[in-house]
């Protein structure tokens, strides 16, 4: 039983379904918004479906977009012949903002998880294999995160287009810019050492 | 810059704006919010809305709620000679949680506080006093927090108030159920000497 009136009680209810919201916090964030000017609880609602509403996926790699194609994608300067792929559009605007990197990307959407019941249908592996069957790639860069779903889609995309005669690079796994080997665990300081380059 | 599509720039940007809710977090609820089904996303952004469309102050205790009444000042089952005074409508809450009180409230929304410019105008003190020559009250329970604000605003309210012949108290300080005298501070373990009863 609630003790607030219905809208409120609605509004902490729908708020604690939110990742990482407790009742205690989506209480907090209830009589937040019950004290923000009007106007700006009509931007965060509005915000909240015209995201949903207005955004899907990018016809070529999959990323997030609300036009057809996304704006890497439609980008005259980006190099077609490289492909990263990444299993999150997170991941995109994390490499983007090395400002290193000028060629495209794909986005899987997931990681193959046998745990969590996801195989390779479930995320976009076949919209990568139908792009490399339209256009010219010379390199296809694995950048799933260093993890078990992440190293096993690495290895499984890999296995599917080595054979096609495209080269296959996974990105390096190594002791982190500004971290320190005392603390690095085995398994990323062993990766470090095979890693090794000569300078 | 972004480097998110508009609508999805704009849902982070909104969310960030809560509080306790960072950029990362932000873009966590943000995704969470796009893979949620359509039917709850409208859920969530109309009882945002709807929250702070309907919710008003209860004419008499002030405390929220979606009538003209609130739901423990419409109840003939209460007691009106009682009124305890609280800073927040949360406040109300807990104080229905332990299912003893059956007198009345009287939410000020705030406590007095110079150091943030809120002076006993900006707390709905004017409103208790109104009540007060309205109606037959035996006892005022103030049940401020027990903080300096909370102190403060308790004080200024029982020096308004005792001059009227009305039975003034303060709810009691001492160390919480389940505590522990070792962890106690030292001013909570004095007000628990000071309010010792015999048994």
């Amino acid at each position: 039983m609630s003790f607030y009136a219905a809208p409120i009680a609605k509004l902490i209810d729908e708020l604690s379904k939110l990742p990482g919201v407790g009742s205690k916090t989506a209480q907090r964030l209830a009589f937040h918004i019950l004290n923000m000017p009007s106007g700006e609880v009509e931007q965060l609602s509005g915000a909240i479906i015209s995201a949903k509403r207005n955004i899907k996926h990018c016809r070529i790699c999959c990323n997030i977009t609300d036009s057809e194609v996304c704006s890497i994608c439609g980008n005259p300067k980006r190099d077609e012949g490289l492909i990263c792929v990444v299993e999150d559009p997170k991941d995109v605007v994390a490499m983007e903002r090395t400002r290193e990197y000028k060629g495209m990307y794909h986005v899987l959407n997931g990681a193959i998880s046998p745990m969590e019941g996801i195989g390779p249908e479930e995320i976009r592996i076949k919209e990568l294999l139908k792009r490399l069957g339209q256009q010219e790639v010379k390199e296809i860069i694995l950048a799933t995160n260093p993890n078990i779903e992440g190293e096993a889609t690495a290895m499984y995309i890999s296995r599917l287009i080595k054979p096609m005669g495209i080269k296959v690079t996974r990105i390096a796994h190594g002791i982190p810019v500004g971290g320190d080997l005392e603390y690095a665990d085995e398994v990323t300081l062993m990766k470090a050492m095979e890693g090794r380059r000569e300078v």
